[in-house]
């Protein structure tokens, strides 16, 4: 009997590494896809972000075959990064280039990956924000990317929009992450408000196991902290 | 003293050119940019289609620039294209691509464009798509662009996104434009539902003179037209 697998899409990153180890410690086969190489994984995939978006896909595609890789229970992409300027920036656009490629690159390979290797009834995620539901005058490009994902949710949750029967799709969109790199440059922020990363990994495994626990397919599911317990949104 | 003046990024397509060719008949210097250079237009700025984000941007505002352009009353972004896929179809990932390339290039470059040269209480139009408002599974690249245009325009309507003072930032989502091309490829489509380009063009005119008779900044107006007449729809 083959071991239950999933793909981690930024399984290097904090929460990415989290989920990977999280899954790991429940006897599944943790495959990570990311810049960097994922020790804690079983599979690490790199990814080139000096190549095309087109040529990420392929060579990712032609990674995950090449390595025998067939049918996930869950594909989770958590790739992403942040970075702010509003539109009198000198930067806005570079950095809107940088929030596109981290964001919106991983969501539609990471859907790519779902419609040829997450098995019927599977569960994909993608990695919207809370705050782009609405403008982020501070932060345009970041707020666009994650604007996109947004809509390739509900894209993807439709019918023929290609996925595998039965498959759910499902972006979480955080505030703040409790993570080792907010902490360090938000040293004074009330952490209590912040998400834990372990919340989203249980979330995930829960959601892999128990399809009558997902939200609807296409939610955007907003995950708000306070005093250290995460209230869940759906819109 | 000097004629009033517009910019009309994509200049040269069907809408862009309707929007020029009105704002010439009215007294107006109309500055084109576009792949391709418009004849009917006062000075035409060419786009080089493969170069980067930052590139564009910086031959775009250098042009500007060398040629003199200081205030504007208005810069309209007309600019786009369309290219279906959903999450199975190989050329998903490259059309999402030019979907962006076309569609978020063009917007962000008018955004920087409109900090630079739009007069104070100006106004700056982007194309959005009444589609993108939802899921758009069969033409996923698009929706996700669209949708991006979507939220950048509520990002600019901040008062502190960077435009000058009194701006107007609002998008148009047509659901069919009556351009020559849409007739060429929908030939027995029901014309009577499609916008006509005057209609846009004489909004955007009245717009540029009247600041009363704007939506609010932010707006996404949609255009739904009914046996030849165009009704807004305020989101």
């Amino acid at each position: 009997l083959q071991m239950p697998s999933v793909i981690v899409y930024g399984g290097r990153g904090a929460l990415g590494h989290a989920i990977a180890l999280h899954f790991k410690s429940h006897g599944y086969r943790v495959i990570s896809i990311d810049v960097h190489s994922n020790e804690d994984s079983d599979i690490s995939i790199l990814v080139d972000v000096n190549s095309s978006w087109t040529e990420q896909e392929k060579s990712i595609m032609d990674s995950l075959s090449s390595k025998g890789i067939e049918e996930v229970e869950g594909v989770f992409c958590v790739a992403g990064g942040w970075a702010g300027g509003n539109a009198s920036s000198s930067d806005m656009i570079s950095n809107a280039d940088l929030m596109w490629k981290q964001s919106v690159f991983s969501s539609t390979i990471a859907a790519k990956i779902a419609v040829k290797h997450l098995k019927k009834g599977g569960i994909l995620t993608l990695t919207g924000a809370e705050a782009a539901r609405s403008g982020t005058a501070g932060m345009i490009g970041y707020g666009m990317a994650k604007a996109a994902v947004h809509q390739l949710t509900k894209s993807l949750a439709d019918k023929d929009a290609g996925l595998p029967e039965g498959a759910t799709v499902v972006a979480i969109l955080p505030v703040t992450l409790d993570t080792p790199m907010n902490r360090k440059w938000m040293p004074d922020a009330d952490h209590s408000t912040w998400t834990p990363l372990s919340f989203i990994a249980e979330k995930f495994h829960s959601w892999s196991e128990k399809k009558d626990s997902r939200p609807t397919s296409g939610t955007l599911l907003s995950l708000k902290t306070n005093g250290g317990i995460t209230h869940e949104e759906q819109h």
